[in-house]
């Protein structure tokens, strides 16, 4: 006697969500529009699956066709994802000082947040005609890459600091730090200064000064930062953005209210 | 003898994706953190059911939890919908001709494109110290009550025109549009001018100038408008702003690339 729905095993029914989300996740920067086939592929899923799941997904608004007919993201998605807290919710209260921050330096100005041992950015500002910088709204980075991710690694649980610092290796041209050990200095010293002011020369020179953000209970939920691509890597130009940024990443931090995050 | 899996009926399996949608669509601009029985009221799911979904949409990382331990829309959904070409995709290209317009004019902002019989907000720029505007980016509004929807009225499929048009209630204070007649004659004045300035003055007097962004074949896809608020129903403030608002459009329609959306 087949089983009614309900007392179906909880494995089998949690699976066709993660299938769901499986066809969600074949997207990335350099798939944003895949026709059938492509989706299947990217996805693992039987091409009748993907068909059917594609279907109810589009009813859904999660999925739409673009003028080619290939499957893209919906808007519906990006309806119900402006409510997540940690993204459009912050980056509503962020922006009006992101845009003062931007014209004041005239620099690139990130907002990200940590999930996991990674940063994603909620929100950039580059000013025209600046150095093109490839981070994307909604990308990944690791923690140890950017000074926004090195402020959300200083603040991250013990555990992923040490699986950062223990499988560390040496990025070109960032000097200062060549070691897990320089890291774990790195990042006791941004817990003491409250910012980090971080250069690299390869593979160009740049620099960037990072501030946490944190929430009433003074935990951080986010970094501030400055990017800007320089010709030297002397400390001047990147040590005069620090209070700038310290000042703007506390104004932004009174505004995070209560509950909102 | 149970069925295989994949030989359920269609509607069952696709009705517990269904389901895990659901749950993400109880949330809204006053609910955006939901604890579990909420969340079960909501979406109109059992509690037992709604415990499974949500478990299973943490792990997937659509839902999160906050603080409180309350159920919120989570940063993995977030990064998926940045990937919606209609939405942060369209966002990143004007995105720069936005910020251009919005230091020239001083005023508001708005990117809206067309859900069916709705507009959807997908970016908003507010000038420091503007009135306050309530729209929120990834909300919808109705198409004939914004200067952009007006916009996207005027140039969707006939049976969405017709549909608004026979619904059409006057809205307080929009003396130039009070019958279903008016507004179809108003949709005709946009497709002959290619823009729209339009003034109410309830609640307050404000008034809108709106021109469509289009797509390498000329379609319509998005409208750009500038909101402000003003003392007065007088003609020449709103009208000094409609060059400047048509000419942005037109900057931005050059940067759609085919198949981007």
């Amino acid at each position: 006697m087949p089983l009614p729905v309900d007392a179906q095993p909880i494995d089998k029914r949690s699976g066709v969500v993660q299938r769901a989300f499986a066809l969600l996740s074949a997207y990335d920067e350099s798939h944003v529009a895949l026709p059938l086939r492509t989706l299947a592929r990217r996805s693992g899923l039987p091409a009748n699956t993907t068909l059917r799941l594609a279907r109810t997904l589009v009813e859904l608004g999660a999925l739409e066709h673009d003028a080619e007919g290939r499957y893209v993201i919906g808007v519906g998605l990006f309806e119900i994802a402006a409510l997540a807290p940690r993204g459009h919710g912050l980056r509503r209260l962020a922006m009006p000082f992101m845009e003062d921050l931007g014209r004041v330096t005239g620099h690139h100005i990130l907002l990200k947040i940590r999930e996991g041992a990674e940063a994603v950015l909620i929100e950039r500002l580059s000013p025209h005609g600046s150095e093109p910088l490839s981070f994307r709204i909604g990308g990944r980075l690791p923690l140890d890459s950017t000074g926004g991710g090195l402020i959300l690694l200083a603040y991250a649980p013990n555990d992923i600091q040490e699986e950062v610092c223990r499988s560390f290796t040496p990025l070109p041209g960032y000097e200062a730090v060549q070691s897990g050990d320089d890291l774990r200095r790195s990042l006791a010293a941004i817990r003491q200064d409250g910012f980090v002011a971080a250069r690299r020369s390869s593979p160009w020179f740049c620099a960037a000064v990072a501030a946490p953000i944190r929430d009433d209970s003074g935990a951080v939920i986010a970094a501030l930062s400055v990017e800007l691509r320089t010709d030297r890597l002397d400390n001047a130009e990147a040590n005069a953005l620090v209070p700038a940024v310290v000042t703007t990443a506390r104004a932004i931090s009174r505004r995070v209210s209560p509950g909102l995050l």
